[in-house]
C-alpha cells in the first residue's frame, strides 16, 4: 500500500491529504435541510448530511490528490448511523481510486488491537465466510500500550498489504506534556520514533515502510529531527492550515528524494467556503471552494519543496 | 455518576465489572446459527449473534454487579452493524439499571476529542434538536496527547454528570515499554497519574472524582503505588482472571474505606462455559455459567478484601 501511495503522490505531484472531518457546522444549510426533510433532525439525518457533503467534496477534488483522511470522531458522534456514513465514505473513495487513511487513533492490548485491525484494515470471519467492515487502506494508531498493542496492526498490514501511521508527536498545543519529556536524555517522541522504525523494518515496500508516523506540522524543528530518526517511514503531517502550519515550515519533513511526507488539511479545505479567501464561491458552490483550496495548498507545498 | 457507581457497589457488595467483549468464538453455536439463519453469514448476522449473546449474559448477571464494560473493538470489527449492536447493548444495560463503562480508549486533539466526548457521553446538536448517540456513563481515554486532548472529555463529564477512566498503567505485557520509562526519576505512569489527580480535582463527587484511572491487575506493586498518587480517583482494574490477576493481588488497589477500585473480568465471565471449571453447564446454559463465574469472582475479591 505504501508503494501505491507513493505512485499516486508522483502522479498527482501532490503530497497532500484531504481531511474529511465534517462538522455539521461546515455543511451548507441547503444540504442539511434536504437531509432533515428526508430523515428528520435525527442522527440518521445528520449522517446523511455529512455523507452528501463528503460526496460533493470528493467529486470536486479526487483527481487532484492521492488520498483522503476521514476522522472517525466526526462520524462516531452520530452513533451507528454516523459510522454507516463513515463506511459509505470509505467505499465511495475507493470507487474514485483514492487511498483512504482512517484517522481512528485506536490502540489497545493485543487481542483487542487484533479486533480493531481486522475491522479497519483486514477481514473478519463470520461462520464459513469472511467479511470486510470499514476496509481503510491505512489507519492511525496510538503507541501508549507498546509493542504488543501495535503488533496485531503490523501483522494485518503485512497480510493485507495495508499501512499504519503511528502517533509520534501530535500537532496539539499540549502534546509536549508527556511526548516531550526526557527519558535517558531524549524526548519520549524520539523513543517512540525509534520503535516505529523498528516495527516498520518488517513491512518494507520498495523504498519506504508501510509503518509510518504522525508528526504535527506545528513543530517543524521536531519534524526535522524525526525525519532522520525514521528515514524509511512516511510521515503523515496534520496541523497544516487551520492549526497554523505552512508549506515553508514543512520542507524538512521530506527526504532528499522529495518523498517521505504527506500533508493533511481538513477544515482549511472542506470548510473553505466559510473562509474570507473563498467566500466568493458562496454556500451553493462549497465544493468548488474546496477544489480551489486544494489547488492553493498544492501550490504552497510544491513551491516550498522547489525552494 | 461516580456517586451512583459507589452506591451500586455498596448495594451489590461487588466491586466487579462484567466485560462485554463478545468474540464470535465465545458465542455458542445455536445462537450463531439462529442469527445466520435470519441475516446470513454477514456483518449483520454477526452483530445479531453478539447482541443476543450479550442480552442473555446481562439477564443472567445484572442483579449481581454494578456495572458492565463493553469493549468497542469487539463490535467495531463488524462495522456499522457492529456499532449498532454496541448501541443496543448500552441501551439494554440502562434498562437493567447497570452502569455502562464504554471501553473505547479514544483520545485526540481538542476539537476531535470534543466530538468523541459528545458521541459517547454527551449530546450532539442536529438542526434544532439535540440527540444522544452511544450514551455510555463512563468511557476509557488515552492520555498520550496531554491536557488539551483530555479537557473536552472532562468538560462533558462535568456538564452531563458522566465519568472517565484514563489509561495510566495498562495490563498488557509490553505496557512498560513507554509507561515505565523514568522521567525525572519517576516512571511515566506516575506522571500520568499525577495529571489524572489534577484533572479530576474539578470533577469531585461526594468522596471520589469522576475522573478515574485504568491500572492493570497484572502489576500489583505498581497498583499499590498509584493508589497513593491518586487517592481520590477510582481505579478500573482490567486483567483479572484470563490475563492472570487474582483477588489477593488486588487488595492494595482499594483505599481503607474499602472503595476506590472496580475489577473487570471479560473472558473469565462471558466465556466461562468454555472453561473446564464451568464446562458442566454446557453451551445451552452458557449464561448460567457466566452467573456462576460472577459469583465466584465476587467471592474471591470479597474474601481478599476481608483479609
Amino acid at each position: 500500500m505504501i508503494d501505491k501511495l507513493i505512485d499516486r503522490i508522483k502522479k498527482t505531484k501532490a503530497p497532500v491529504v484531504v481531511g474529511l472531518d465534517p462538522m455539521l457546522s461546515y455543511v451548507p444549510e441547503h444540504i442539511q435541510k434536504a437531509s432533515f426533510a428526508e430523515y428528520g433532525e435525527t442522527l440518521a439525518g445528520a449522517a446523511d448530511a455529512i455523507w452528501t457533503f463528503n460526496k460533493a467534496i470528493i467529486d470536486a477534488t479526487y483527481d487532484l490528490v492521492p488520498a483522503v483522511k476521514p476522522q472517525a470522531a466526526m462520524y462516531e458522534q452520530f452513533g451507528a448511523e454516523g459510522m454507516r456514513a463513515f463506511q459509505r465514505t470509505v467505499e465511495y473513495c475507493h470507487e474514485k481510486d483514492l487511498i483512504v487513511i482512517g484517522d481512528v487513533k485506536r490502540g489497545d492490548i493485543g487481542s483487542t488491537s487484533a479486533a480493531y485491525a481486522a475491522g479497519h484494515l483486514g477481514k473478519v470471519s463470520v461462520g464459513s465466510r469472511t467479511c470486510t467492515a470499514f476496509d481503510e487502506d491505512f489507519i492511525t494508531v496510538n503507541p501508549y500500550l507498546g509493542t504488543d498493542g501495535i503488533k496485531p496492526f503490523v501483522d494485518v498490514c503485512r497480510e493485507e498489504k495495508k499501512g499504519l501511521f503511528i502517533l509520534v508527536k501530535t500537532s496539539n498545543p499540549s502534546s509536549g506534556e508527556f511526548q516531550d519529556r526526557l527519558i535517558d536524555g531524549k524526548p519520549l517522541y524520539e523513543h517512540v520514533a525509534e520503535k516505529v522504525a523498528a516495527w516498520g523494518a518488517d513491512c518494507m515496500g520498495n523504498s519506504y515502510s508501510s509503518v509510518g508516523a504522525v508528526v504535527g506540522a506545528t513543530y517543524p524543528e521536531i519534524g526535522k529531527v524525526l525525519r532522520k530518526v525514521m528515514p524509511k517511514s512516511f510521515i503523515l503531517v496534520p496541523g497544516y492550515g487551520a492549526q497554523g502550519g505552512k508549506g515553508k515550515d514543512l520542507v524538512h519533513y521530506f527526504n532528499e528524494d522529495g518523498l517521505g511526507a504527506i500533508i493533511n488539511s481538513s477544515r482549511g479545505i472542506i470548510a473553505a467556503w466559510k473562509q474570507e479567501a473563498y467566500a466568493g464561491f458562496g454556500a451553493e458552490h462549497f465544493a468548488e471552494a474546496s477544489r480551489q483550496a486544494v489547488i492553493d495548498m498544492i501550490d504552497d507545498i510544491g513551491g516550498a519543496l522547489r525552494g
